[in-house]
């Protein structure tokens, strides 16, 4: 993790490939007086394709007001002439997250307790859960916990999403679900687009539907795993930021291989989330582009 | 690996469990002068469950004509009361093994390469494929090689796996599908039954159908596996025996995934076949027991 | 994990290696109508080598009174002819584990938090720390916590062991040093024999001496280790029961490796000490045996 | 890997750290028509440290010829002023690699294998050796076999080396010593300097000196691994380019160790030299920068 740091700053540049954009960009930052510490780039195709980059650079003296300004300048000098999406993303300011949560606890612990340890860019806001059972342990972190309740009818739960959104407000960098167990509505998760983060197992072969543990199990799988991604209306089919697998053998009975299930989980998602606050992940139509260490 | 050696036997059982069957199949071994060297056994449920069991022992001055009279005494003293499937397996006699293979070569050549080094307990008598491709580099490690064209109708698969089962006789402990292209009929996987391993790639989420690495390269995903199984009728779904995975990013191509994807299919394979001749797999059911180091 | 249940024990065997054993040990339990859940061994060579074996078995009604009628059987029955070193470890009996730590708290809270879980079969009487620090973090978990300063001189550091076994008493099944940063005296390491679990980072090559992780980062290393062994009198020469690894690449500056190195530490430490809860680990001079899953 | 083409180049810079290096790299090859395919950097320290960079770009129509007349303008007008070590690394001229190997074949044997499958980017010019036994294998992949023996004297290993030089000429751009078991001199090793790649075994801790499996079998080792590093004159210290473990349990036996530690070295080995060839390695002092995927 590169430490929160005073006039540091991330650009993240997304563009159809052609020749001179990184001597646009980089010509751009040196006539600034930036210096350039970490720059990853990455081509799908150099005749046609698209062209991705992430710069983090160092610019003394650098605040707020100062970034507007350079926004302003690198629109007009730099990214329009190339048609880019883009974003300065100062280190200084941490990002708001909120946590969502049902009963089980271990992707939320792991979340808040690398947090508490300063492992995790971010200023968690608050936990949002449909259960009350981890008030007491949120709260112990110094978090803020409200529990929404949701009820089983499209009513009741479009009511429970705008209570949230009002908790909320409008400031949320990222939503980490954090095994919460419902389905949010479309219209929420195009409200906060790009910025959902979810946590779900995952095997070979995939068992889709009810049980999948008990129907791995059955199998007799050698692997179990976790993938994080971020979500889009598609349930689960959104872009993977991480997968990992732990091996299993016969002797691990249904509730080993839960409880195996559980720890790459969580694993997977911090892992999933430390890289999203630190601006290493661009979403690429349906994948992602992950600049990793 | 245990090397090869006289007067050595691995005994694998299944049966229901009920208490007594340790004591019943170590009683008897201690009775006939045999020193256990490894056991490994492994319950399904203690109540009403399956029990499985596999014993490596040395028997001094034990030949086939001792290991015939062994088993009788074996299922009147203890198998027929237990209602047991069992098999005794003298490890100095080599299994005999035959791999088919198509155009590609990734997995013919690992398995003929630790062959020839001496890591697999196995005479392989010959190699069968439905091209000519392969014949210069199969005879130069000294195996037969036989070219049986499979044609595209039923009739002809048909006539093409007579004659595979022509060439190969009665004597076959393990046919490996050393990414063979054809599917086999299920008179053919009925005939092996249980003696037929397959190699097929895995992803996270499965990418059934056509193309799948293709599919998987656009869904992004950061891990790419193999799973080694044994053959059923049911095509990829027999009792998975040895998966592994491998790490991929955004910057591999399609063909690095394919590239890797062989890699990992390669090794995965030579460990499934390795433990199938080493006696150290039982199938129960649609899973299998895995007695590793 | 296997629950804690009532009547099931856990046996495990230490001898010279001679034929008879499996079926001494297992027709003793057969004829006391034990039902036998799961049984592991392993010889290091039938010929004049070593005997282990790892037995957990049900047997119905069985108390703590039986438990002690059994041992005296089993001692007259099978353990004295063979030799064995041998114990019966009821599982519904936690065992009384303390934590030692000092101001880095990455171990001791994964094990507190697993343990609050679930996860570990132990009852954690106490941490006792020569730091004030963790007060807080430890009693929020229900936990006593005992704040023991260690001097600079031996007679004060004897002084300070003195203190803490004053507060363990008699009844310690485990002491886990969870990052606690004093070497302790041999007389300590004598009393609490084989009882004691230490965690601390691993490469390859090993750097011994001051500031590893410096001298790592300097060599460039690209896997970086921890491993938990118990405590003999020769720092960090105990015998190993379990190692792991973590990728890391030359953008990863000294911070980011003490950082990853934590986390493979506590993943480490948290197994080492649930498989030992869970006697699976057998000591063999300064080996492991590890019944493993 | 990416596969040979035309009017494709690699550049590799080392300079020290200051403002502008990207831009004026970037700016240089923009203005040559040139399209940067991948590009990667690295920087130790913005203030002060070094700074590393991999280029790959295509120049549509570029020859032999025009690469060195890119070379001296690249000199001019970007290298000299920035105090650069540079080269440019034409991807249509495959680099000569000559193999060392001795009796042991495994880390030949996977080198040849993935050269002859086109996963190498080289041409091997030949492989030396100072035993005669692998004459065969080698020369059925096409390639000379030359046996050189090498007496005990260092007089004698000075001559062996002579003629080794004589042989090989001036144009070796990697030398592989594949489980080659002398030592060089370190005349041998200055003439070649950075282009000698070496694999030895590696554990946690390490076990220096003479038969080290058999040590780390003795203290019972959870993992055995590998290293890959660049020979300088300090044996066995020079920068390392990759490593890699295998886990181990008290079952293995040290043949098992010695077999399961030659599978682990050859995959480390091949990764090593892979990423040499693709230019993905830059040596820094004692340290590598590996650009990988």
């Amino acid at each position: 993790m590169t430490e929160s740091k005073e006039s540091t700053v991330r650009l993240l540049i997304t563009c159809p490939d052609q020749p001179g954009i990184v001597a646009a960009v980089s010509g751009f930052l040196h006539r600034k007086n930036a210096n350039i510490i970490h720059s990853d780039q990455h081509s799908t195709d150099p005749e046609g394709g698209r062209f991705f980059m992430r710069n983090e650079f160092f610019l003394a003296g650098l605040n707020g007001n100062g970034l507007d300004a350079l926004r302003q300048e690198f629109a007009a000098e730099v990214a329009d002439g190339f048609i880019m999406d883009w974003s300065f993303s100062p280190v200084w300011k941490r990002k708001k997250m909120v946590l969502f949560c049902s009963k089980v606890d271990h992707a939320l612990m792991e979340l808040l307790w690398r947090w508490k340890r300063g492992d995790l860019e971010a200023e968690i806001t608050m936990v949002i859960s449909n259960h009350p059972d981890r008030r007491d342990a949120v709260e112990h972190f110094g978090v803020p916990f409200h529990h929404v309740p949701v009820g089983p009818t499209l009513r009741e739960k479009v009511s429970a999403e705008d209570a949230m959104m009002e908790l909320m407000g409008e400031q949320v960098d990222l939503i980490v679900l954090a095994r919460y167990m419902q389905v949010l509505t479309s219209d929420f998760v195009a409200r906060y687009s790009r910025r959902i983060i979810n946590i779900h197992h995952s095997f070979l072969p995939a068992f889709v539907g009810a049980d999948p543990y008990r129907r791995a199990h059955e199998r007799g799988v050698k692997l179990i795993g976790a993938t994080a991604h971020y979500v889009t209306s598609e349930l689960d089919e959104g872009p993977i930021i991480e997968q990992d697998v732990i091996r299993v053998t016969h002797s691990h009975d249904l509730d080993d291989l839960k409880r195996l299930g559980a720890d790459i989980e969580r694993h997977v998602l911090a892992r999933a989330v430390t890289w999203h606050l630190e601006d290493r992940v661009i979403i690429d139509g349906n994948k992602t582009i992950v600049f990793r260490h």
